[in-house]
């Protein structure tokens, strides 16, 4: 039998787009800290989450360089396994706990969509980019220093969606403020059976899970960003109508587990 | 609320990756019929499908240069939706129903993707490539004629995995032999939550449903092809080891259901 | 010693960009004929090319699927010769001679790029699509006739930059439109020995000489075009004040010599 | 009249494919050193260089993760300017002048490749990746510390080129064994007017010259190479007969000059 944690399942199971978990990450991550419409934030949230009422409106954008392994190797693969993402999350709570909702993200790998579905993240194909900083000196490394400056983009279908600048300030101290609500997510798949089109296949609430996080060489500093409208897309309806602060920090974690907060097939069972 | 045939969901339902069906596609198809190893078609098969006794061994390979609409003029959105894909069919019987089952799929575009995996087509992401007719003769035109020639590949993460080449004979008049079994697919979606992941969160088998399918300018000729192997595919099991005729035809079709054989959860349940 | 008609050059010249001329093309063409702002076309025109004071202002964007062969058969390896073109071309003259210049040019492959600045085509990386017509009938197949729609598009790093559509109305009879300029672009390569960085290694006029020139099944319909301003292009400065028509055709050719109307570096020395 | 370094020219000079020198540079470089068969290294040097009798099939290949500024902040348009690249170099001498020859170059970036043309690198564009190392420690993270593993690749037009593997086995000192050897380059673009084909419309012997260069965090280790055959390329014929060590370090450089060692144009003149 063809076997594989994912499809294609396979003889030897070498053809599954992603092998089983843990899954152990290492980023990049570039990101700033916005006000959107609260009317706009709150229209994405599926059933099941609301707006935050102290801090509706409030997102946050996160672009990842990121490595991805599991248990073989996987990142002595980079051509098949490096991956970069533009993630948007917004104030939310569920129940009483604090959250942030992702109602969209973009990659440019087949494995790290395949994973975000598995999981309940939203995702589709960009092009995402970030400026890097390099150990070697000179004009062209975006050193970790007051004043540097970092851009990032993220485009989908030749169309770009969102641009993002930070200049470093200063390092910061406080990583609760990137930890201290755990990542909600619908978990939704399509229905394509006929007169059942309207009941997805799967429809759950999710909560990501994530082991060992760290977040290393935390800067903040002052940001700019702005979403322009593209055909297919609703990202622009969360354009800022307020920037906070930018921020740079490296980031790993691993996931062996996902919180399923609510079954919706199951309530209608 | 947010709304949308598929992820993301949202206010409008426009961040969809596709529209709710139906689906229509239109286009041109390049391929190869041949024999692997029996051993190695048989041990591509699911539980609930198996190894054809007339004819294990027997498979195809069609690449699609493919267009795709569904009810708002997507065709007029090439960026977003025109995709190209190299499927691999390989007989099969479900119960007593001859069937082509599918154990691998390369797209080059998401939506295509994601419309694949809402049916069990195990798509990756990968560059597809075909030689086109165009109408304007000249050396490069490559037209539908006798000994007109045409090469068609596949790879994924920059490693070839096919390489295909079909010389034109002279039309074809049976279009039955592309039609008399229908594909068969393994729709499988891993469960992350921790202590349930050997129980896919989705589990079935279902068989492609196709209204007003339509082949045209259909020819037939020589045929050459082969599987190269590339870490993390398993494809390349299916290596010819006989190759049968080539082909080339237009193929239109359109998508609105989906006929489930076989549910393993509610088995499980 | 290493050969080849390109480089990079090796022992049996196989590994050149491109392979010596004779170039074979057959493309689908989809095109928007249109009038910018008189001084922008102007402000495009290098040393030697005058507007055309009869139609300063005319230009043309012209959307390829294109096929290429030489000598050995290229057509058979879609992955490396297959590609897609925009391309802009304003009225203008040269001395008393009607011609098109060629001020920008977006492809999507390194070998056409390289044939390109070989005669002078100023060519960038882009992603550019067109809708196709498929044989195969039904919603997405975009049949040659009256009322049928076609859109193409042009990005490049991610950004949009010319979105065109264009609907069929009748054949047209006239391909003379298309033809009766030849087209004069500036062959422009830059010197980076520092202090003869203001004088190119290569700075010519050049037409572009074409054989066996072939236009079949145009059409000619309404057209729709817009230029998008992007960080790093100039395009946006031709968005049009006016429309003219739209057309579709194929288009098959020779490329075997270019004609150097002017040497600048000759002049100098 | 337009204006700018390279084509397109544009009233602004935006357009540019690329800005004017200085060119800054930033990188994280992998690369193996090795040995190619000395009758495969030698048949690659063109007119002007010679095999290095003391070093003759000595080669290394290098990886390249870059960043790219010139005078305007061009590190800050990430999608446009930052690009991977895979350099191969050869032992070789010009006159008693020892330096290292280079046959082959592949980059993902069209403002990369049209600087690399100006220079004499004769590039074409390619998939590469490479291992990074991350500052957030995990499985994923890749830390520069004995044992650590990197692996590259490089592929074109979905064909794999090269596989290489590096394991770090402590810090290294000596510099300059990167550094002792200049880079040699044949300067070659093609001539496409009829009955002059068979001389170029350039031919020069360059070699590179980069102000500032610095090398930082050079580690040293094992490794592992090979390379694959693909139809359109000769890389393949260095296949390495012997593998020496891996390396790698964080490079910067400044290039605003060029030294043409010899016009095989004016000679001809």
């Amino acid at each position: 039998m063809p076997t594989g944690f994912s499809p294609p399942r396979s003889p030897l199971g070498h053809a599954a787009i992603n092998p089983a978990p843990p899954w152990h990450y290492s980023a990049d991550v570039l990101g700033v800290d916005f006000w959107a419409d609260p009317e706009a934030t709150k229209a994405l949230l599926p059933e099941g989450i609301s707006p935050d009422p102290r801090s509706n409106g409030h997102a946050r954008i996160m672009f990842y360089d990121c490595q991805f392994t599991a248990e073989a190797d996987e990142h002595l693969d980079p051509a098949r396994y490096q991956f970069c993402e533009a993630r948007v999350l917004i104030d939310a709570v569920w129940g009483e706990t604090r959250v942030m909702f992702c109602p969209f993200s973009f990659v440019d790998n087949d494995a790290a969509l395949a994973r975000g579905w598995t999981q309940g993240l939203p995702m589709k194909m960009g092009q995402i980019s970030q400026t890097r900083s390099f150990a070697a000196p000179g004009l062209a490394s975006a050193p970790i220093r007051p004043d540097s400056r970092f851009s990032a983009s993220a485009s989908a279908h030749g169309c770009r969606l969102v641009d993002a600048g930070v200049t470093l300030r200063q390092p910061g101290t406080n990583t609760d403020v990137f930890l201290d609500r755990p990542t909600a997510l619908s978990r939704y798949l399509p229905q394509l059976v006929a007169g059942r089109q309207n009941s997805p296949a799967l429809h759950e609430l999710t909560l990501l899970l994530a082991d060992e996080v760290q977040i290393v060489d935390l800067w903040i500093g002052e940001a700019a960003l702005s979403m322009s409208h593209a055909v297919g897309e609703e990202l622009h309806a969360l354009n800022p109508v307020r920037i906070g602060f930018g921020f740079k920090f490296g980031l790993s974690y691993t996931v062996s587990d996902l919180r399923v907060l609510r079954d919706f097939g199951d309530e209608r069972a």
